[in-house]
């Protein structure tokens, strides 16, 4: 562990308070120290780094200026708030990020009133600053509300729909616009040139003497209701007609890394804004430590590491991911098949399309932050004849929801889904848990669900997917190291809605879908040390479901036990249906569903989740005992 | 029924090809033929008629200048392709609309090759078509792709996301903005001022004359790759530096009823154009039906009319509708709380929301076609103190869901979620079903979840969400008339989490969820007449569960049958579960859950439709029989 730097200023202020007695040029001193402060931190936790070195300065100035936490910051996704942390309150706990019962990696309400806005997803900042904005106009809680988005955010619909409304509503709402060039991967999408376009061969105007002028000068800057009101700040201004055209006051672009632009910027705003306005920063994410800003994806998001190298320090691995063992199998099909394609929402390395890209790139896109658009776009391709694989977290296919059933479920369109970080996803926490695919998706009619339960079976599934051309077809896989078999060469073609038993048994059979098949048998060996001796499947397909196994298991069993990586809804749900359906209970069958519980599990490591959600070893040998103890205790 | 009008040319043609060897002139004609067979079809049928009527001459010209179906014309949302489906080979169906075992009031691609990509939900075009236009350059389907959307569709985030992409990627693909200054009701949003702005003040060009020229005389008009090319168009643009900013070429405005501009105009762009390029055509939305034109809504939906006049024949209706109950409650409410707001996604009407706009017009949000900004501006506002009402029909929620799930539920934000349009919808169809709501709502945790049994129990329900402010909270309730029951005049507050039983019984009990009650009750006289009187109740909440309800009638009866308007992995599946745990099916409890079938249901009347989901008062009987048969027979 290196030497904690010196942080003499940063020592003084506790909460944002304590900056209001600190001169300019000790707030420009106090950003200093909060920089090496955060990468200090970070070396010992590890976590998003990239994204709160580049608003360092953004973030002393816009809580020395606004009064926080009446005055509401909303930082969208929320990776980009350690420093905010660290200024406001929970300096002594920033070494425990991410970790089991430490600070959270995102802003969150239930740790701060800072946090008036919790986030982990990307695009709701503004959306929620003109709610609390129009909650203020009509007597709700009063203050400003300032959204804090960067330039990859702003290409995720939903900011488009809130800058849409703000600039309709004509009420005072800030958007901060950081302009890293950067969301995780380099930017995608036309927004992204327009934005380098606005201040690429147009230096930074000098806006600390036009600011501090425009204070004294300037008549009635902003005026209620009137669109046109942009010749007020013309001499700053170099562009933004898109942010105008949409009702917005567009104030740029500014050096986010320049006290004396940003402090007197905020001031006058504050002072005498009216109407929306967009304040157009541009920042370097990364920026102030060397390893980061020399790194191609900026250290967005890092190990633990030596601050004075930026050396991160990572456990050897095992076995290859399951993220890298779909992208190497794509790639094998796609070798063979050139109607495969991929689309990813701005996740290249995090899905491992990045190696996709590399080997076939005019057969990846990579869409922007626009899950929606990934989805009917990858429509659009299958229904063009194409074979489109469109790789998305769980978390993030939440939001294309709606285009899963409506242009590809509805229409049968042969759109393959693949599913990362299904389940428990540790230091992420709950905004990232993948808890809710198999429900939402095994609802739908036509689709094909699958689940991966080692990397082999990966492999096999992508296979399958590219081999499925009737309709849609989804497989899931989880963040993390697979189990460590044997890959095959190539994966097999599986037959569609068809499990297999992977231990025959007697009294108990487990039907596990997904990963947590290895802990199932774990558990069983340990039940066969008391003399029980589970039968052990794997559904691998959570629709359509293999009835000729599932009757076959409940017929030949005093119980059965289904577990899944999912909540109540889910592949359990569609299960205990069939059984109904078939009278199958009524035979005196016990059937028991595993699923993770009713809460959001807080950010941890993620076997310490699934011990929490009682799915691992431990609590299925539990839920083996309960069942057969019951039985027995019947019978006698 | 009026004489059908004469149409000597339209007559000629079948299909597109037909049209190939007309004259502008005949072409021309063919608009006002094709204009008045539309009016007289739907004035037969009933449906979509304003949106149809704008886009005659429009749909006239795409047809006539691009070689469909080769090239894809893909209308958004899809309720304006009547004219579309007379031109395309269903002209002998076209008084079939929206009837059961009719032509769809949508786009199909299951019913015609002319229909390359179904719709039903707005916004999703253009990501279609760059879809299309991605597969056509990697050797997919051949031939170009035409978005044909709506001003009030533009404002959907995913045509953002879609715009976004499609400049970035820089291929040919056309999108007509067809911007008639309407979605259903009157346009909101910033976008639509700037759109008006475009052409206020600023006339017509002569398009027709330059088109003409431009074929001849420009050199290079569209250059792959060249963002700037607009100045080639720049006699005839009047601005659209929106859309050039994204990275699209932009023609308009254009008079989008005279074909003498429509005509050229395309054909130049079809044999010039080498990059994205977005056409801004003016439209009148009911153009050249006077009781359309004349009307507020433009006739946007319609029951079946004389043409002649436009009056509607409109069966009486026997109860109010759950609309108008919904919104009378809401109205009620705040009338005595001055924290009520609501939220509408450019549906007023719908969802009833215009007469709570008419009293409280500063309390009421119509955010556009924006589900997503709509939650999370909801969230915002109730993070502010507020108590947001949001109102969306259970098909757009699903747009919302991600919102739902990362801003709302995690966050415990108590915004109020009114769900119309819960369960099937009739002529709308399948892509318009409320079928998964119950489901991807009771997932989450902390959600509070309750379906009106009828519009009295929505009246409580209202009042229940109002008092409510411990998290989120939705109520659904289905489209169309409630049961006559009498109105209480205001709402009571129900204890969250408790069921009441409506009918006592043995043997066998029914908990339902929503208004399916009604045809349980109706079941259970006639399972009476037989001998068997079930015990009835009504489950108000499917989350949280009535443990105590649930578990004593499981205890005190043989069978237990849920039954609810949604699919399988909502209330019935979250009973079962209980009943799991609780061990009560290993006691000999029959258990059976009816859910909608797994297929999505075509339209028809909505008793039609739910005959066939096997939900109506007859399937109930036959369930209760084959659950007591089957118990009777083990038992003998």
């Amino acid at each position: 562990m290196s030497a904690r730097p010196q942080t003499p200023t940063l020592d003084r202020v506790n909460l944002p308070t304590d900056m209001k007695t600190l001169s300019d040029r000790e707030l420009a001193q106090l950003a200093h120290e909060l920089r090496e402060e955060t990468i200090s931190a970070v070396s010992e936790t590890g976590g998003h780094l990239g994204a709160g070195l580049g608003v360092v300065e953004l973030t002393v100035a816009l809580h020395a200026v606004f009064d926080t936490p009446r005055d509401k910051i909303i930082w969208d996704v929320g990776h980009q708030c350690y420093p905010h942390k660290i200024l406001t309150g929970r300096r002594d706990r920033i070494r425990t990020l991410r970790m089991e019962g430490g600070l959270s990696g995102f802003t969150k309400r239930t740790e701060s009133s800072y946090d008036p806005f919790g986030a982990g997803h990307s695009s709701t900042s503004i959306s929620a600053a003109v709610g609390f904005s129009m909650a203020r106009e009509l007597g709700g809680d009063p203050g400003d509300a300032i959204a804090v988005i960067g330039d990859g955010a702003m290409t995720g619909g939903m900011a488009f729909e809130a800058l849409n409304h703000a600039g309709h509503l004509g009420k005072r709402v800030f958007v901060v616009l950081n302009d890293n060039e950067m969301s995780i991967s380099p930017p995608v999408g036309a927004l992204s040139s327009y934005l380098t376009r606005l201040y690429t061969g147009a230096p930074f105007q000098d806006l600390r003497a036009a600011a501090k002028g425009a204070v004294g000068l300037l008549p009635e800057p902003f005026q209620e209701g009137a669109r046109r009101a942009k010749e007020m700040l013309k001499g700053m201004a170099v562009g933004g007609t898109l942010f105008e055209e949409l009702g917005f006051n567009y104030v740029g672009p500014v050096d986010g890394h320049d006290m004396e632009q940003l402090l007197p910027l905020f001031r006058m705003l504050k002072s005498r804004a009216t109407g929306p306005t967009l304040i157009h920063v541009v920042t370097k994410k990364g920026k102030g430590f060397a390893p980061a800003e020399g790194a191609a994806d900026r250290r967005h998001a890092t190990a633990r590491f030596d601050p004075a190298t930026g050396q991160q320090i990572k456990a050897p691995s095992n076995a290859p991911s399951y993220t890298k063992v779909f992208a190497t199998s794509l790639i094998d099909e796609a070798e063979r098949d050139d109607k495969i394609v991929a689309v990813t929402a701005a996740m290249p390395e995090g899905t491992g399309l990045d190696l996709f890209a590399k080997r076939f790139p005019r057969r990846t896109f990579d869409v922007g932050i626009a899950e929606q658009h990934a989805v009917t776009f990858s429509a659009g391709m299958a229904a063009g004849g194409m074979k489109p694989f469109c790789a998305i977290y769980s978390t993030f296919l939440q939001r294309g929801y709606d285009q899963i059933v409506h242009d590809v479920a509805i229409q049968k369109l042969p759109v393959r889904f693949a599913i990362d970080r299904a389940g428990l996803v540790g230091q992420d926490g709950a905004t990232h848990a993948g808890s809710f695919d198999i429900g939402f998706l095994t609802n739908l009619p036509g689709m094909v669900m699958m689940a991966a339960a080692d990397e082999a079976e990966l492999r096999h599934m992508v296979a399958t997917a590219t081999a499925y051309d009737e309709g849609p077809i989804a497989f899931r896989y989880p963040r993390g190291e697979g189990t460590g078999v044997e890959l095959p060469e190539h994966g097999e073609i599986l037959e569609i809605g068809k499990g297999r038993i992977v231990a025959e048994g007697t009294r108990v059979a487990i039907l596990s879908f997904g990963t947590r098949l290895s802990h199932v048998m774990e558990a069983r060996e340990s039940l066969m040390a008391r003399g029980i001796t589970p039968t052990v499947a794997d559904a691998r397909f959570a629709k359509p479901l293999d009835r000729d196994l599932i009757l076959r298991l409940a017929r030949e069993h005093e119980a059965l036990i289904t577990i899944e990586e999912g909540a109540v809804g889910g592949f359990g749900s569609h299960v205990a249906h069939l059984l109904f359906e078939e009278g199958a209970l009524d035979r005196g069958l016990r059937y028991r569903s595993m699923v993770l519980p009713d809460i959001f599990i807080n950010h941890a490591s993620p076997s310490a989740m699934y011990a929490h959600a009682q799915l691992n070893a431990a609590a299925i040998e539990e839920k083996v005992l309960g069942v057969l103890d019951v039985a027995m205790a019947k019978r006698a």
